[in-house]
């Protein structure tokens, strides 16, 4: 395969594109890989194209080496199968939606368990057909709020889902464990480092599920990482709660005046001048805060929750996403508080709200951080202007409806399994390997018999790899400042042979070695432009991050080339004759890769 | 590669699929290649997807090989475009239509004409760039109004589209011209015939057009051939318009009763009786038929039009819907007759209809056959229930407001060019391509500097092939009555090996077959289900396809097996020892593709 740069449908950019932020999103649209063609929504390009297979091969084979068989699913799909699991509603305005031109709802499929729940149900009946796990590789839509980062977060993207489906939980973890080995093989062959974390099952529904994370400072994604071994998406985190407390001898709350203490560190300072402790000075974290926020529901109602944590934690808005979804959350606004007037902005208290407590079924919802047991004592709001109270016990003076993992993970956490301090990183989600158990299958009537010849329910895995997204993962780690630079194995081509100056020997030269490569089934890219300067196709070449670069020019001189190592920047000359041995060599190192 | 039917995930059926007319769909369906997911909309199964990548890769390797580079374009494209050009309102219902969350309007791309013109334009800015040909396999939409025959006629679909950008006429020529020479590889290659045709442009615009066609009975298109060399799509057969007759000593038009005369056979038989010709019996192309329809436009507004033809032929309504595109036609329904109270239905008459002729511009447009030249002598209505007019001459007693090829084909009719008379045939629509001039380069744009350094709208052409439908077209082709009958380079496999009975050698022989097969380089398909019947087995092995099926089974008493022929039912009986030569060079054999 030999591809001219004088004919190839390519122009490389000096300039990053003005909306892009991260390296992946700048340099594959600079090299020409990728064009916007709306929001979150990309065009490829002949290179970007060539990589893009390249590594649907590698999950192709790591798929059929175990065991799973190809499929291809429409992306325009039917309605009535998302209604029946919830989804059409449940994804709320993440789903694309449309009629036909009989008014029938479809959408664009976000994922396939629908349609693959139903597939084995139209053709399989009984135990011994299973197990099977069916994958395709398929473009994907999702009406994201913020597409960002170019192909890192699209609304139209490239998934692998594989689905399995198993007669019983035996078989599920055999099935998971089988793709779980699959992604590793996968990401290892691709070159991608990996974190496997365990993470919330979201939308999907199902129990166990675990998230491949390419550790980057720029991921979307926060983790966890424990000396023993815990690793989670942050989302995924528990809080430990401690014991209960006895609260005999508490003393009574005491509400005291607190003007002007807008925050928590001002607040703190009040209760140490006006109300100071005997054991110890007040910190942030003797302190109650109650914050309110406004949830969505897929169906479009919208109710109050007050998240009561710790004063001396955040909110973590993606980790109560998690725990409330499907539902949205956002903080409340002015018109939530106008409708609340018993919330006072500042000074909420947990003594009025929550159903529990007040034994108001529609009273505000109140849950908190699994740190407030019965027992603590507490400095909070005392739902008046300017006031707080002290000595608030939980379970005495107020009683929260449950609680919520919504405060932020820190580094030096405990891990919930005892492991040792947590330590967070962050990183891009490249594959999810989920337990749906029964939810889709008993949604959609997928029953097969048993060995008793009864009527059984069967259990299933769902399997996503972001192939699109493990592209830009790819382009983040395989860059420098000066552009992409690609592991052979997954390059738009092998070697990039740059033909300069004016000399007619060069170009011959330089035609002759790409003929050679291109007869011993090296993969070339040659750049044979006539009228353009050395230092634009040397810079061309180092942004398009071909592994290997031969210049063909002043060194032929004296009969040799020069044959440069993208990624090190090593140089060697090498004699013409011996041109085409050094190249196969390097190619196929395995240190190139 | 070795697949074995135990595990496959597959099921044939014994029955058709209820909504199935033509053997592609049945036999597709039946053989468990294809599911449907949707009304013309589609799942592929395993034997299906890699029957379709073979196509795709002989498509590939044409493209490459005519100089066309890949890329590929999202399906969910932005509305500003298509309004550009103005296909957003000229594909009317057939375009899905869709709006994002923040309710911005998007659609399926039917075709990409509009993001190829963008991207060029976007990259390339000299004549030194072009020429350039670009092309995609993907995923295309169109809500037709009538899906039908399975792949033939779906909503989802797979095309190849390329688009050639040309800085003049003459580049536009030798672009067309090696597409239009990859097209026949590419089908001589998938072992299609193909007739090329000339055809209308549609929606498309622009000038020269053909489509590629598949012959056979079951096919939606029809199209002409003459001895001479003359082959058209029925659409874009023109009507070669006779002289205009003198008229100076024609008679006057004469108004006549006619009551009971529901059809011209029952009118030629009362002018007969009543009012009989000199020269000959009235025959029923003397008559002058005027047929009412209602045009919808893209614009949402509808208006009548009365087509006059010769009584002894039909309106063709598809070569009428060509005619009147992008607008949609269909019978003027009674709403209609009630808003126009001058058309008598049975006895329209030319006289109190048409622009041209009532010199009112609200008049309903009249449009005739070429046949109806001035001088020509009809007998027609008389705009009075039970009257018809004799002598009524065109240009003289009426005008029509111009001329419309709208009129049947029939065999026989002579070839525009004046080759022959035509013969009628049907085919399949496999490939189409367009010149399509600057239409879309004028609508976005799309200019680069001439050699002169003058901006210069660039010519484009755009060439499809419907891959899918293109599978379907090779199962009408390759199929009998038991099953379908795949050529081997398209086949999901090369060797389908089938193991009867129950003896444990069978299946180690069969066994070995399929992995020195494997090893060879030979796809197998493997049927080593041990509780099937032979029946089943062999049911099985003709419904699927494969080219060669090898029986494992009694013969191996004599050292034997039975190798197969599916095409032509030739069987021989090889020993074990000699199997894995012998399939090799039937495998090969061009006489088995």
């Amino acid at each position: 395969m030999l591809i001219r740069m004088s004919s190839l449908f390519l122009r490389t950019l000096r300039e990053d594109p003005a909306d892009a932020e991260v390296a992946s999103h700048k340099l594959l649209v600079r090299a020409g890989y990728i064009r916007r063609a709306a929001p979150g929504i990309y065009t490829w390009l002949p290179l970007g194209l060539r990589v893009l297979a390249k590594i649907e091969r590698v999950v192709r084979d790591e798929m059929a080496a175990a065991g799973a068989q190809e499929v291809h699913f429409p992306a325009l799909l039917p309605r009535e199968p998302y209604e029946q699991t919830g989804r059409w509603t449940e994804y709320g305005p993440n789903l694309f939606r449309l009629q036909d031109r009989k008014e029938a709802d479809y959408l664009l499929a976000p994922t396939h368990e629908e349609m693959f729940t139903l597939l084995v149900k139209d053709l399989y009946s009984s135990y011994k057909d299973l197990p099977v796990t069916l994958y395709q590789i398929q473009t994907k839509y999702r009406d994201e709020a913020r597409p960002r980062a170019g192909l890192l977060r699209g609304r139209e993207f490239i998934m692998k889902d594989a689905y399995s489906f198993d007669i019983d939980e035996a078989g599920l973890d055999q099935s998971y464990q089988a793709q779980r080995d699959a992604y590793e093989r996968i990401f290892t062959r691709l070159g991608l480092d990996y974190v496997i974390v365990t993470a919330t099952s979201g939308a999907m529904g199902g129990s166990r599920s675990e998230e491949f994370l390419s550790p980057t400072a720029i991921g979307e994604d926060t983790f966890v990482r424990s000396p023993g071994g815990f690793a989670a998406n942050v989302e995924a985190v528990t809080t430990p709660a401690p014991d209960p407390l006895p609260y005999d001898d508490a003393p009574d709350s005491m509400v005291i005046d607190t003007p002007d203490t807008p925050t928590i560190d001002t607040l703190v300072a009040v209760l140490n001048d006006v109300a100071p402790r005997d054991d110890r000075p007040w910190q942030a974290s003797d302190t109650l805060k109650n914050v309110v926020f406004a949830l969505t529901q897929p169906d479009g109602t919208r109710e109050l929750l007050v998240v009561g944590i710790p004063g001396d934690r955040e909110v973590d808005i993606k980790r109560l996403q998690a725990a409330v979804s499907p539902a949205e959350v956002e903080p409340a606004g002015e018109a939530d508080f106008a409708k609340h007037p018993a919330l006072v902005r500042g000074y909420i208290g947990p003594q009025v709200i929550g159903r529990a407590h007040t034994r108001d079924e529609n009273a505000v919802r109140y849950l908190v951080d699994p740190r407030v047991v019965t027992g603590t004592r507490w400095a909070t709001g005392a739902n008046v202007a300017g006031k707080h109270v002290i000595n608030l016990v939980a379970g005495r003076d107020f009683i929260p409806d449950g609680t919520i993992e919504a405060a932020e993970v820190r580094a030096g956490d405990p891990a919930p399994d005892g492991s040792g301090p947590l330590e967070l990183a962050r990183g891009i989600e490249i594959g999810h390997i989920f337990q749906l158990g029964r939810k889709y299958a008993e949604a959609l009537g997928l029953k097969v018999l048993d060995v008793n010849g009864k009527q059984t329910v069967v259990t299933m895995g769902s399997y996503g790899i972001g192939v699109s997204r493990a592209l830009a993962a790819l382009a983040e780690k395989y860059h420098d400042e000066r552009g992409l630079s690609w592991p052979v194995h997954l390059a738009p081509a092998s070697v990039h042979i740059v033909a300069t100056g004016k000399d007619e020997a060069v170009f011959t030269t330089a035609e002759e070695l790409a003929a050679q490569l291109e007869t011993a089934d090296i993969e070339v890219l040659y750049d044979d432009r006539k009228k353009v300067s050395p230092g634009v196709k040397f810079a061309d070449a180092e942004l398009l991050g071909v592994p290997v670069i031969v210049v063909v020019g002043r060194g032929l001189a004296d009969g040799n080339v020069e044959v440069r190592t993208r990624a090190t920047g090593q140089s060697d000359n090498v004699p013409v004759a011996d041109a085409l041995q050094h190249l196969q060599s390097l190619v196929a190192l395995p240190s190139v890769e």
